[in-house]
């Protein structure tokens, strides 16, 4: 009974139908991922977390692709399964290569790595990039 | 007498002055980041992270910025100070505008939201995303 | 053979046994969860853990149940699955209703978010917070 | 050049003053906190952010001094310095004494360390849970 | 007036002042660290932390300098400024060498690169290692 | 389709089959790792890993069993399941008992823990660190 449950689109209420439709509109799908259908048991999260998703994943000064490869990037490094996984998907569709992929890997993992060299040598900021 | 302390170029070994000549060539910069002046008390590690870093970093199926992104990405969710203040130097170097930054700091706070919510609401992996 | 295995009340010994038996009683349960059992490894480390998490979650300036969501949202933050079900079961004992769920999930994604806004933008401390 | 700087109020565009003047309202505030100043080089951000935070942190089924100490166990979880410092603020403006402080210490030092003897000894999660 | 503050000896209560001697004697130094005068505001917590550190970090099958070095790395992990300060400094009272801190260092970056390309590339766990 | 899949040996390029090849000789093994086999769809991000991990997690200063227990303990603070097992079972094969086993989980924990009580108490670095 403790586990939150999805409501799919059949049960949800008016409040909630009227955001799954506009993200399967938005996202050319004929259902919406189990995301959605988990946030939506708090229906005013489900809708802020919507809209902030579409406006900050929208073709801007970066391109799709580039925002899903560093949503892929974050997801990596705080090791979310279920993110890894959808947004892998995601950046594919918007173009993301194996061989892409693969580099996005290897900055990733350098990027961790030297992150924790630099905490543990205490490297002090070059007045330059201040 | 407990705080790693940095080597400047005059005081470096001949192994170390290699590693710092690469780099300052590499780059095209009259001296190295604090960074490579801590790792040099490892003269080994100091070697490896840099033919890592260079590899890593250069040009491939990612262009240099996009790749300065991620790393910048990366370094803003684990809170590495140096590293947020160098890697957004080096962004903008490769071309990140302040609406570029503006837009990636928005995915990055996006994805560290949703990554959260998914581990809460326990969100299992959609059959489509394996 | 690497992996850790449980202890089961019957095969434990008097010194293992008598952390169970505090913890049945202390929570009116009949058995003990797979944390303690796993822990039971370690004698000294189960009692030491077990006195811990018994004061630091007894009733005092904050109620029982606050304490549980904070737990629950350290738990989210960290995304350790095991944790979150168990103390989403030991919150929802304890009162928090699917609102207060819902609400406690929002605040947790707001917070990881506004975290890392503040570390890619540099925010220097107010004096007033000092 | 590369670090952001905070935009003062009588130097914010139209859109960005808008938002200020709401914080400063709804705070009850002669001023917006450095948070706010920064973001302001994201107008779009800014505003979004903001809408987020005032739905989020609004009395609800929670309490705001409820809100504010799950705010600052996520920071201290982080390691968000600033967000450490402005979310004890508020905490303690909504309410928080000493001694509440020092449990939510304990609780949250608890849950940091008990996630990860969770993550060493791999505990399956107990039928019960899920 | 946010801000905790620390706890002179001389200003301290029986209970407080009882741990601190624990402490230096213990320790064998003339005062407690800025952690412990710190956490005296919970003396609750302050004695808890104490005795639990103390187990803990005493010698049985893993010596000190193991202890010290294990500490250190977890603190780098998580970007914890203080504890890489006061663990660096107890690790080389405990023996640890500027070789052995360069190796621990690479370990240390080494395996936040690696748990990152797990999550990333999403690697099933070999039968042997269940 | 999304998800990497394992390169097997009878399947790998002459590139990769020779890190493979490197790898069991190595570590006197007749196969290698998932690790490896799915890193190998990134042939030159194979070989770096590897090289860097044969050269970092070689005898040194510190013996090859503190070497893998410190990996199991960054691990461990990370979350990453994989790097558990796998590690969990190199350091038992270098050596580490049950006991260590137990009091690494123990120092692991209090470390966790102990950073929390640092950063939400703003522990200021006592002089004598620096």
């Amino acid at each position: 009974m403790s586990k939150p449950q999805p409501i799919e689109y059949k049960d949800a209420s008016p409040e909630v139908k009227a955001v799954f439709d506009d993200i399967m509109q938005s996202r050319g799908l004929p259902d919406v991922n189990n995301f959605w259908k988990h946030l939506a048991n708090d229906p005013r999260g489900l809708k802020r977390t919507w809209e902030s998703v579409k406006e900050v994943m929208a073709p801007g000064a970066l391109d799709p692709m580039v925002k899903e490869m560093v949503y892929l990037a974050v997801s990596v490094t705080n090791n979310c399964g279920y993110c890894i996984a959808s947004h892998t998907a995601a950046a594919q569709k918007a173009g993301m290569t194996p061989e892409m992929f693969g580099e996005l890997m290897g900055v990733v993992g350098m990027a961790n790595e030297t992150n924790r060299l630099v905490n543990g040598y205490r490297v002090p900021i070059d007045p330059q990039f201040e």
